[in-house]
Order: C-alpha cells, then sequence, then structure tokens
C-alpha cells in the first residue's frame, strides 16, 4: 500500500510525461489488473487481446494507448508504451522491506571490513575480511558476505543472501533470498582414480543494475572472473558456471543453466529452463525459448528452439520409439528418391 | 527412534483399525523395509513385484493386503492399502527437532509483529513488521520472516526458510530448509534499451496442509497473488512464477518449474523436471511425465509426456541429426502416398 | 593472493616430481591462464588446441607435456598430465576465508551435542541435539546442524549449509553454500482424497573427500539412508532423492536430478541438466551428455545421450510438428519395403 492517501491523476500524467483523458482531479489509490480494477484503482491494458474486456472495466482509469482508448469512455493516461508507463507509476505503491537503518547489534562485522555510515545492515548479517559495503546499500536478514567482496551503492540483498568470495557488485544490484555468488566452480581433474580439485581463484563482477534471482548460482572463475555485464537480469534457481561471461541487458528466465566459460551476448533472451554447455559462444540479441539446449555457438540473432511437442503418453511413447529408427528410416526414403544414395 | 519402548502389535491394529493376524503380543520397536525388517521390526508390502521376497522375510510383523498375507506365515496387520496404512504406524516412529518453546533470545522480532505464545521460534530468526506467527507454528534455526506474512496455526518452517514479504500460510504448512516464498517475481520491461522492474506488488496464498520442498521457489503476484490451494505438495528445487495458481491435492515433483500466470488444476502429478510455460490452463487430473514441456494449455484429463529416449551416444547423434530434415523427410514420404499433396 | 613473496621455480619441481627446464630461479607470485600470464606469474597448456597460441604467450613459466614444451622457448615444468599439476600448483595461491578457531559467540550449540575443540563455528551457527563436529573441521556463517549429525574430520561447511537430520559427513568433506542435506525425501501416500506424508526415517550418509555445490540438495531416505560414496562430486542446484545410493567417485554436473532410489554406479560422469528417474540401476562408467533423460536402468559402461538439436525456430517448430506423425510415418515406409509389414 502507499505510504500517501493517493495520487491526484493529473499529478501522475506530469510526473510521468503522459497525456490525460477524463477527470484530472481522480485519485488513484492503488494499481490493480484490467478486470479487477475498481474505484481508486488503476489498471492498464498492454496487450491488445484483452481490448475487448474494456467494456466490463470500472477501473477509476487506465493506462492504455492512444488506439486501444478509442474503446475507452473512462478516465486514461494515454502513452506510447502502456506496460512501461504502468510499471513506473506502480513503483510509487511498492512497500519494500528494508532493514533498519546502521549495523543491526546482532550483525558481525570482520574488523577490516569497511561499511558505509548510510549502509544497512540486518538481523544475523556478518561481513568478512576486507570487504566493504559502499552507501545506500541495504542487506536484509541472514546475509553473509565472505572476503574480498563489495557491494555497490544502494545495491539490495534482500535477505539470506550469500557473497561467498572476491564478489564484486555495482550500483543498484538486487540479489533475491538464497542466492550464491561466487561459490567454487565446478573444476576436477582426474588424477589415479582419484578427483583433485582444481582451486578456484577468480572472482564474480556484476554490473550495474543487474538483478539476480531467489536461490539462483553465480560461480566464481577459474583463474579469472565471471562477469555479467550492466543490466542483466536472472530469474529464480538460475545456474552460472565459473567464467561465464554475460554481455549487456541480457535477460535470463527461471532454471535455465549456463556452463562454464561459455560466452553470451548483449540484448539475449535466454527462456526458462534453458541449457547452454560450456566453452562456446552466443552473438547479440539471440532468443532460446523454454527449455532449448545449445550444444554449439551461434552467430547470427534470432530465435532457436529445440523438443518435441507433448502428446497423449500412448500417442507419445509410439513416435518416441521410432525416433530410435530415425536414421534408418531417413535412408530408405532418401535411398528410394536418389539410387545412388545409400 | 521412538520415544518409547514399543508399541503391542494389538494396540497398533485397534490404533489403526487394521485386521491382526497371529500374537497380538508383539512388541514392534521399529520399522524398516520387507528385505532389512528383523525381530522387533514391522515391514510392509505394498507392491506385489516384492510378493515373492515374503519367503525370506524375517520381520516381527508385516502390513500388507489379504490377498498377499496367503504367502505370509508371520505376524500380520491386513490392510486395505497396506502403503497407507504403514505410513501412518511409520510417524509412530518419527522424531522431529524442534526448537525449543518461546522465543530464541537470538531471534530478532518486530514491535509490530505478533507471536502466539505457544509458537516456537529458533535461534537466528527473524520476524518482521507486522506479521503474525499463529499458535502451535515452530519456525527452526535461521527462518527469515518479512513484513506482512502470516504463518498459520501448527505450521512447521523447519529451518532456513525465508518468507519476504506479503506470504499467508495457512494451517499445518511444512516447508523445508532453503525454501523462499515471496520473493519478487520475473517482471521486466524494456524501455529504450535497458530493462525496467515492473514492480510485484501482489502477495503468496498457500493453502492447508501444503509441504514446500528444499530450496523451492514461489514468487509472489505482480499485482494479484501466486495461489496454492490446500494439499498441494511441492518437491525441492521447484519454481513457482508469480500468479500462478495450483489447485488443490496437486503434488509437484523436484526442479519442475511452472512459469508466471500458469493456472494448474486438482489433483495434478507434475512429474520431475517438468517444465510449464506461462499464461496457459492444465485441466484437473492431469498426469504429466518426468522433464515433458507443456507450451499450450491442457483440456482433458489423462497422461501426457515429451522428449525422446535415451540411446547409446553414436547411434543417438545419428537420429538426432535426422530430427532436422524430419519436415522434409514426411513430405517425401505423403508425397509417395499422395500425388496430390506436395 | 599468496601467503608468501612468490616460489622458485625449482622448489616447485621438487615439490610435485616435474621435471623443470630453463632458470631454477625464476620467481612465481601467481597463476594465470595461458592467454592471461606475464611476468612472475605460471600458465599452463593442458589442451593441444591451444598449443599455437604458445607463441605469444609472455608467462614466466609454463606447466605442460614433454611433447607440448617443442613449441616453447620459455621456463617450464613438464608434467604428464599438465592440468593435475597445474591444479596442485595453483593450490598453493589460493585462500580459503575460513571462521575464527574456536565457537563464534554468536553461535548456538545445544548443550547435548559435541563440539572438537579444534574446530571452528563461524557467526550465527546452530548445532542441534546430539550432534558431533569433529577435529579440524570448519563451519562458516550462518550453518545449521540439526539433530543426531555428524561433520566430520576436516570437513568444511562454507556458509549457510544446512543439515536437516541424521546426515552423517565423512572426512574432509566440503558443502558449499545453501546446500540442504537431509531434508525430508517426498514421501506420499493418496488416502482418499488427501495426501499423507510418509514418515522420513532414514539418514544421509556422505563418504569422504565428497564436494556437494551450492543449493544443492539430498533427501534423507525414507526407512534406509541415502548414500554417496567416497570422492563424489555434485555441482550446484543438483536434487538426490531420498534412499539414491551414489558409487566413488562419480560426478554430478549443475541441474541434474537422480529421483528416489535410483543407484548410480562408480566413476560415472552426469552431465548438466541430466534427469535420472527413480528405482533403477546404472552400472560404472557411463557417461550421460548434458540434459539426457534416463528412464530405465543402464547395464553398459558408455556414452548415452537424448534430446533432439537446437534449430532456429521456424524450421524447427516445422520438424517438430512432424514429430506427432512419426509413428504412423515409419509405418508407411517400412511397409513400402516390406508388404508384409504393416
Amino acid at each position: 500500500m502507499s505510504q500517501r492517501s493517493g495520487y491526484r491523476l493529473a499529478d501522475l500524467a506530469q510526473q510521468f510525461d503522459l497525456e490525460l483523458r477524463g477527470d484530472p482531479e481522480t485519485l488513484i489509490k492503488g494499481v490493480a489488473t484490467l478486470a479487477a480494477a475498481g474505484p481508486g484503482q488503476l489498471g492498464f491494458l498492454a496487450n491488445r487481446l484483452y481490448r475487448r474486456r474494456l467494456s466490463e472495466c470500472s477501473a477509476a482509469a487506465l493506462v492504455l494507448s492512444a488506439a486501444d482508448a478509442d474503446d475507452w469512455s473512462g478516465n486514461a493516461l494515454l502513452a506510447a508504451d502502456p506496460y512501461v508507463a504502468f510499471a513506473r507509476i506502480a513503483a510509487l505503491f511498492e512497500t519494500i522491506p528494508e532493514p533498519a537503518a546502521g549495523v543491526h547489534p546482532s550483525a558481525v562485522v570482520d574488523p577490516s571490513a569497511w561499511v558505509a555510515e548510510s549502509a544497512r545492515i540486518g538481523p544475523h548479517c556478518s561481513i568478512g575480511p576486507r570487504s566493504r559495503i559502499e552507501s545506500g546499500a541495504a542487506l536484509g536478514a541472514g546475509c553473509v558476505v565472505g572476503d574480498e567482496c563489495i557491494v555497490g551503492a544502494d545495491c539490495h540483498l534482500i535477505a539470506r543472501v550469500t557473497l561467498v568470495t572476491r564478489v564484486r557488485l555495482g550500483a543498484r544490484v538486487r540479489v533475491h533470498p538464497g542466492a550464491v555468488l561466487g561459490a567454487d566452480g565446478f573444476g576436477l581433474a582426474m588424477d589415479r582414480g582419484h578427483w583433485i580439485k582444481v582451486p578456484q581463484l577468480g572472482g564474480v563482477v556484476i554490473g550495474d543494475d543487474c538483478e539476480i534471482g531467489a536461490n539462483t548460482c553465480i560461480d566464481r572463475g577459474a583463474i579469472e572472473d565471471t562477469v555479467l555485464g550492466v543490466d542483466v537480469r536472472l530469474d529464480n534457481l538460475v545456474q552460472i558456471g565459473h567464467n561465464v561471461v554475460i554481455g549487456d541487458h541480457t535477460a535470463v528466465a527461471g532454471c535455465a543453466a549456463i556452463a562454464g566459460s561459455a560466452n553470451i551476448g548483449r540484448y539475449c533472451l535466454i527462456g526458462g529452463g534453458v541449457g547452454i554447455v560450456g566453452h562456446l559462444t552466443i552473438c547479440d540479441r539471440v532468443t532460446l525459448t523454454a527449455r532449448s539446449l545449445v550444444t554449439s555457438s551461434i552467430k547470427a540473432p534470432g530465435q532457436y528452439s529445440s523438443g518435441v511437442p507433448l502428446q497423449e503418453s500412448r500417442q507419445w511413447r509410439r513416435n518416441a520409439a521410432r525416433f530410435r529408427q530415425l536414421d534408418q528410416l531417413a535412408r530408405r526414403v532418401l535411398k528410394d528418391h536418389d539410387p545412388n544414395n545409400n
């Protein structure tokens, strides 16, 4: 809920540079979906498929495009991109729990660590040797910052985040609970029947404005660093192996996994559950649909996919069984068409 | 181990309403598998495939069906569903570590939070503003409850569980370590080359008797809530996106992922590693086999699958390569059979 | 960084039993990749594909094979397995953050637990009833050890690790942040429309020298234990179901999932994102490529795969659609070749 009693529609229009249509004195006390918005609430229409629902909408006002506004007789804020405009306005109504100012008495800070006066360190946090917490940064309850880490200005570690060692966050990075940055990469060498551990001497570098989801893991590099550019967005339960490099503005959906030393371009959209094997390169502006597996480099922008469609299990089993014969079947078909083909 | 010296077989029969065959004075001190059960131990036979092992079994007594009992000359408890009966009896021998009564002195409770007198709050927990912990609820070590959360009566947060914000648990919900409920959903809008965050203003509502596995994530809704019905069971490392709705009694196995705004029915069985893309609907009583990917709504109950079978890699590579030509091959085959088909 | 000013090349050769070529007085102050290594740094060449880069390398010295040494005129340490030798040397330059000696005053230790004098327990740890922490073991900040657990000699729980109940670690086990060992297995029985929980009475047994990745989950057994042999290596976000048994020296890459009661052999290599369904057996020395799904037992060593290749989405969609007809297509093709085949 808003900390205030509400916002005048005219004030919202002015603050977000939107065209107002209707009553400028309308008071907006909250936001809601198109279907649920009622008196005092601002809704939005971003997907034209829902345009037919406008007639049933009882929102105090809507954010929508000029084109869609013809079908809506109520108060409106007209936006070139209604979703972006709505996102900006909705932020006014967000309340983010933040630890109280200062260092909570239950937190443990190593004498060699440095914490800015304006930083906030929550209960049961610990800050290790030689780490720095910059101005305006906030650590929620139970965060563990190891040694030689930097939490940049205005970062927000929501709660129970772990930065293990040599993790450097830029400004305004937001990390969700359970995320682990800077754990050892999975480096092993087989030596006469027994694994030996390859020391992981690198760190993790995260650019400004990145967001890291809950229970996501980003390993530190073996020798050099694992690197995320600026404005990279990772969803929950994502795995980023050691020495991966991800370009600016790339977004990675939940449960995706990027193996060691892969190099991902800028403005890529990595779908949920996608797997990317190690030591390959993906160029800028590649979209991978959900659950695709990438086993070799991608050199052209575009959308890529793998997998087979869902079917009723009985039918699927028959088709799947035939997959085992696919090469043999193909040879027969091709031979029929080209007698020289064996 | 049991807190008592054991249970008389006759007492077990009476307590769980089972027919006893054999010596009612047999003392049961523990439970074991069919193969391992020895003197003093109760075993069970739930899968008829193991019936032939009855002759070698040396259990003090067995839980089994009347039909299978003919092959077993020892003491028995006869049950319509032996697995269910065994599960109930085994619970007598379970010891669950619980935090001591009261609020541990190392826990931090916001002055505006409310904790029932009978609730137990373990070491290094923190309870945020305006949250409520109801009677009989137990929080193990290191749990973080953010703001405006409700932990219902007799809930058990085993340890190191995070409820971020606006998470409301019904009664008797059990949450395993590392689970994160109520983190921000993955809401992004692209604005002139830079992502902006779409505020996540909703909460998470979990019905009575749900169970949430270790390191599982359930994001809070963007505007409305993410909702689990009653008796929903999630295994470990499951990802539930914002605004997902899951119906009563649905079970989701490990590493499955359900993307934002998907609507899952009642009594569904979602296999391990299944992926479900966002904004679709799955009706009641749908079973999805392990690792299936669902990309469109399912309107009929039944079992569904996707994927291709495992093969020795050399053969697999040949078949997989042919998949790239599958449409072309199909066209040739169909053309052979129907000259009008191009 | 090394705690010392550096190592003489001659001393490294002697300590690791390697043949030295060049100036024995060369001072090595750190390690680096082949491409980045400069003065004072030791690089290595393990992959012959990079041999052509030797001419541009300015490392103070290199670890490489005698065969590759012909192309390198600088200082060298000759090794039969350069990667193994490099891993051993690099460990000299590793600094691992460790909790201070003794039990941190903020830690909570149950009176019935036992902690060796030489063990180190970090801030905000809690140790439950009847658990033992053996000599030389180190627990970083925020670890939770439940009841009846054993942390073996010289184990290292990096930070925020949870051992729930009846978890016994051998010697020198390393567990990364967020890992949860000993949570309840996913045991459910359907009883008249409502799930009942099957008590999970077993524990987890981890052999010597195992490594468990960040946010990985290993459930405790239903009746008997979940067991990892010695020198088993699990990457991040891996799921190990109850009663799984994994043989010695097997390595499991990130996001793989092994369902309940599966039995995995020794020296297996389980690729990233692999799924293994429950109650099956995989023999020794099986390699599974990334994202394979195993649905039946594997009885012969070798490499196995499943899945279909990535394609540009438009082409992929056509091929994937044909997969639904694969059985029908196969029948036509086979009928053409054998009129007796229907």
